[in-house]
């Protein structure tokens, strides 16, 4: 992964990736696409990112994808209101919390019950303190009470405001409110609007889903965690209609058929679990949702949410489109909205967990072996060729495997240097396979081949190595 | 295809790949991403669609990807200067240069002479016009000979403006002008930044290309033809790195493999033709040019444009970001900026036309047949399953195939209406195997398999079906 246009000092919340990395996202996506579109009840789509910007307006999204934000008068840093708290020492918290309390009694301020009711609550500190914090009529009081992380300064922080998390563009040459339209925050409405398209088009009854893969963008005020929180990600949703009765049946059955998807690609299940939305905290738009949870090196972060959007996102299109989005279902014989179950995942996150949960270290022969453990296929090169000697016409024997096998896998040629250091050099990349070409290839036109894990070595005929390998990749 | 949120009336410029579009959509970019990177002299990247706002001042597009466009003062339509004249017709656009001769007669103008021999060159008429209405002096004089297209009113045009066609904007809640993106409307720029990068880490020597697929965003004032004049489209592109004395080799490599590629997948050789730039039509950036154009409905058009950059990339990215972007040639000791030999493919082009070249009428006994004929290895559905008869176990046996089939192929199960009917749909999806299930199935365990073009049918045993289709495939 590099940072976007590094040369620049970097683009802030962007990433481009490199060789391995495209091979390693190509894989987790083509993976996804043939588990999730390779089925009777599943059509594919692939949306425009630039949408109508009514679409939006019926989504909710000009009205309520906002963070609350601050910014410190002094040195300009700009924080969201609800993190701050992660910024801040806890006894700076502490003493805030008490001065405010301290300041509330003076005054005798009918807020102060509610105050102190979620001090003595027993929250972590930080979510008291943002619990505090997004109290309209207390957050300025309490902000006057600590200094800005980033420059110290006292006193010295603007008013909350709102701010709409949508990069904003204009259609035509034009600057002006009627040609604003925005880049997509999320591929699913892309889905929504198309449904009765592609339901007409594929003769498709319920259930039936829609999956797509493809780039979305917020301007998110602090991004952070690598790949975890950017302006610019790409997510592999899939949207399920169902009948509304059947909405917790294929909600169940999603959220078992998600996780096993992650499982069934090798990651550890042990740094895998769910995370239920209590009642109180779902989405506006949620009867249920679930969010899959992958535990990284900085705590566990969702990597995907399923969720039962009900018929919300088809009654909110059918409204401001003034189109019926109704189903006629042929064997109740009358016309619905359906419900719609969603599976979201993000393809740069599922990227991230995937490569973090394949980072191994290891003691070999008493040295440091680092390894990239992926599923064979997820593994960005599938194979490498290491000639042993460079001579005896050990490489022209490599040279000619490399062109058999290059077609149908992504292998990678090396013949520099010591065979154990290009060993090592493919455990990191993450090759489950290297063939090496010694003299006995000479003699019996077999290779050895190391796998991977195992460090164990196989020989192989050169004439079924490339049969060997696919059955080994599937 | 569908409209980009066609409920809403749809967004001009931006269109949605629907089941089958998006299959085909993606056999075309994968295949391309195996010609292309499954080299040992290629690597792959996807780099971010927002990039540091410097690229595009390196680039030149901030100063110079610019349409002059003018206004219909009455009814607000909106033109580009260049392409006016294809909205007028001959008549008029005779009688306006005519004219515009006159008055320049009358005031003895200094202009007079270039008109005059820009008027009796063998040019055609829309480019004579073009010619004199480009000229900075005098467009303003013939624009007012001419009456709007759209709504016939007279002297009714603007002066011409220039209009940056890239889409802009705000990194960060702050709509200022220090903090102003652009969504790229080129991948080729976030190849080049990453050179370094990309060379570093791969370890490649010149001659060595870099591969990537991605969207990319033009705010065009007229969009048409479909997916030929997009706002968003995606490209495929690479560009390829070489000792400067070797480009004239590579261009004329890379030339003639891209068209083989378009061919090899079946495009008819007979609609594909190189258009070679003149010398004097050159970018600025380009030494030479080619375009590989296919020859669509609407006329000849660019699907991809083969070009030898120069230096000028590079060097204009050395210059604006203060880092060195010079090889290191390890042979000759020394180090230089490499030429660049860029192959820019349009996916959504390709698309259109793979779809377009596939489409075919044929009579099959005194009937019209509509047939889709794919290269298989892009059709979007490989094989369909058809069951003759709903009875006597067929569809069991069916649904069996469908389900051996479903995780390696995309396939297809329909029961409904008669077979003749059945395959006609198939015809019309581009699908190149049916596979039906009939009585004999029952006794010998054999199925036919109906090739699309030949229409011919052979029987397969069920057992060797999969490897039938796969080698079929190939």
């Amino acid at each position: 992964m590099f940072q976007s246009s590094e040369i620049y000092g970097g683009l802030n919340g962007c990433w481009d990736y490199g060789p391995l990395g495209v091979e390693l996202l190509n894989n987790i996506k083509s993976e996804w696409w043939k588990a999730m579109t390779y089925r009777d009840d599943v059509e594919g789509l692939d949306a425009a990112i630039l949408m109508h910007p009514k679409v939006w307006e019926a989504s909710g999204h000009v009205e309520n994808f906002t963070d609350p934000m601050i910014d410190c008068k002094q040195c300009k840093a700009r924080f969201r209101l609800d993190t701050l708290a992660e910024f801040l020492s806890d006894k700076r918290k502490e003493k805030a919390l008490k001065q405010l309390v301290q300041n509330l009694e003076e005054i005798n301020s009918e807020f102060l019950p509610e105050v102190k009711e979620i001090v003595a609550s027993d929250s972590d500190l930080n979510e008291k303190f943002t619990a505090v914090l997004e109290k309209e009529k207390l957050s300025e009081s309490l902000l006057s009470l600590v200094s800005c992380p980033q420059c110290g300064s006292k006193n010295t922080f603007t008013k909350p405001r709102s701010f709409n998390l949508m990069f904003k563009t204009f259609l035509g040459p034009v600057e002006k409110e009627g040609n604003v339209i925005y880049l997509r925050p999320e591929t699913a409405q892309g889905i929504f609007v198309n449904f009765l398209n592609v339901q007409n088009a594929s003769r498709q009854k319920l259930p039936f889903g829609i999956a797509q893969i493809g780039k979305a963008f917020r301007n998110e005020i602090n991004t952070k965690n690598f790949l975890f929180r950017t302006r610019e990600f790409e997510q592999m949703e899939m949207q399920y209609f169902v009948k509304p009765s059947d909405d917790k049946k294929y909600y169940d059955y999603w959220k078992e058929i998600r996780m096993e998807w992650y499982k069934s690609l090798g990651m550890n299940p042990g740094k895998l679990r769910y995370h239920d939305h209590p009642a109180d905290k779902l989405a506006h738009y949620a009867k249920e949702a679930t969010d899959i949870e992958y535990q990284f090196p900085f705590g566990w972060g969702e990597i995907e949410g399923i969720h039962n959007r009900t018929d919300f996102d088809l009654s909110r299109h059918e409204e401001y489109s003034g189109k019926s989005q109704k189903y006629y279902d042929e064997e109740l014989k009358e016309k619905y909205i359906p419900y719609i179950i969603e599976t979201s995942a993000g393809a740069s996150r599922s990227f991230m967990a995937f490569l973090v949960d394949a980072y191994h270290e290891e003691e070999v022969k008493g040295e440091k072996r680092v390894v990239l453990k992926f599923h064979p296929k997820l593994a960005p090169i599938k194979a490498a060729i290491l000639p042993l000697v460079n001579k005896d016409g050990m490489p022209e024997i490599a040279k000619k495997i490399e062109t058999e096998l290059r077609p149908h896998l992504k292998v990678f040629y090396d013949d520099k240097g010591a065979i154990g250091r290009r060993y090592r050099r493919q455990d990191e990349a993450g090759t489950p396979f290297c063939i090496t070409v010694d003299s006995q290839t000479l003699e019996d036109n077999t290779v050895t081949v190391r796998e991977r894990d195992s460090m164990e070595q196989e020989r192989i005929a050169i004439l079924g190595l490339l049969d060997y390998l696919i059955l080994k990749l599937k």
